[in-house]
């Protein structure tokens, strides 16, 4: 089995990126500017936020974290967005969700500046992803079909089951992977809660998505020998032998299926550490746009 | 078997537009608008801006046709709809495509005012129909739905193969199908040009969508008994026996699958005839969005 390794192809791309911006700022050129916007305090948002900071920074990338107290009012981070869209210096800019249930989530994502939206979020570039017209990918699946590609998985004409619909993973996957791209022209089916013969689908597969939420809900009867299995679910489970009582499982039982499968993802290490990666990149297409006068 | 009948169902929707209109009118307000952008003289672009005029006035909308030769430039082509877009009067417009090749369709499609585009071929239409905000449907796929709706086919947890994965049918319907709404729900296959077992997909599917354009192409060995078909497709094909030299064929064979199915779309007369109805409905939807005061 060759395990996909997201942690190590992910510090390839900060990589790449580092040698482009230091090239830059050797010309003479700023580097790339991200803001990301937090509302509260909650503690894996704080965390994530952290490790986003930390990540631009080694990079190169200008850093800002613009945080706001949790009694924030709807209209003043609309005010908040609205600078962030006029600020020349920024070059994208996330919303890290979720934001209080007193704030409008969709109203804010409408409100971005879809040039700057980095995380792919925003309606316009989702449809532009859609229409294949170059937009922002959002971060989480243009990870995987970057692991898809640089580990050279043959998609086209294979069949692919996308295990959950939601609008940030399963949904815009079951798009590119189906597409007529890199990575694409695979037959996808794109199951969620409803789906009824879900074993069936999954045995048939050659490659696997699992992105639900559901610890260890992939077994190893499930899927075929030689299978591919890409695991974006991130699940805390308890483990009273550890120190910190918990540990990250995925939404696949790795020990068992990894004995079948021809690649798969480990859970840490997997997809995880690339959705940051995919960020950064969006960022730097985001600046080359600015500074190309293409925007 | 039952018939799906699209024709009907297409008059019956037009009918309701009509008593709504009407009933507007008598309020004393004005009716609303749509106009059809033509570039050329194709003959099957004629035709069917001719189909959409006539069933525009026959609703009470008022019609217009802006017919430009096919000399006309980009630039004054997105002159004319910059005109469109402003103009207060005009509720929606579609641009007939093929557009001649030294226009870059996209471009155009881009210039829309998202507003008014009630083909719903604008990317922030697509992205607002991906993330189910309220926008304007592509016609075809929406008429899909409303089909699906109309003869109460249950579609929650039924598998679901899609044949053909144009950004105009086959992707948006895979999307819809697939989503967490009335007639959706459902487990979606998206089969094209690449997928090598589409005899098997199509005997697992409880409800198949042509949408690729091959007459003939689904055969009924390929379907299970008591399959829905939907047959998208409209294929021209040489019949001499016919005053006309031709006749219009599906992408399925009527003949032996309506032997087999439970539910099946003729062609013509299916799927055909709900697009204008469809592309009626998102214009009235638009006057709405006007005359509410909500754009």
């Amino acid at each position: 089995m060759i395990l996909i390794d997201g942690k190590k192809t992910a510090a390839d791309i900060r990589e790449e990126i580092k040698n482009e911006v230091t090239e830059l700022v050797k010309q003479g050129k700023r580097p790339p500017h991200l803001v990301a916007v937090l509302v509260g305090n909650d503690p894996a948002s704080l965390a994530y936020v952290g490790s986003k900071e930390r990540l631009s920074k080694k990079v190169g990338f200008n850093s800002t974290l613009w945080h706001f107290d949790d009694q924030i009012t709807e209209a003043e981070l609309l005010k908040t967005l609205d600078k962030l869209n006029r600020d020349k210096t920024v070059d994208g800019y996330i919303i890290q969700l979720p934001l209080p249930a007193h704030i409008d989530e969709q109203k804010i994502i409408m409100a971005i500046d879809p040039n700057k939206d980095v995380d792919g979020f925003h309606p316009l570039n989702l449809g532009k992803m859609l229409a294949q017209i170059p937009g922002f990918l959002p971060a989480t699946p243009y990870g995987i079909m970057e692991l898809i590609e640089r580990y050279k998985i043959e998609t086209s004409g294979k069949n692919v089951l996308i295990i959950g619909r939601s609008l940030i993973v399963g949904r815009p996957l079951s798009i590119l992977m189906s597409q007529k791209r890199s990575g694409g022209n695979a037959t996808v089916t794109l199951a969620h809660s409803r789906t009824k013969n879900i074993k069936q689908l999954a045995q048939q597969a050659d490659i696997i998505v699992t992105a639900l939420g559901k610890p260890h809900f992939l077994t190893a009867d499930m899927v075929k020998d030689g299978v591919v299995v890409i695991d974006a679910g991130i699940n805390s489970v308890a483990a009273p032998d550890t120190k910190r009582g918990y540990k990250l499982v995925g939404d696949a039982d790795f020990e068992n299926i990894s004995k079948k499968a021809a690649y798969m993802t480990p859970v840490p290490g997997g997809v995880g550490p690339m959705t940051i990666a995919m960020l950064l990149k969006n960022t730097l297409q985001a600046y080359k746009l600015v500074e190309s006068g293409k925007r």
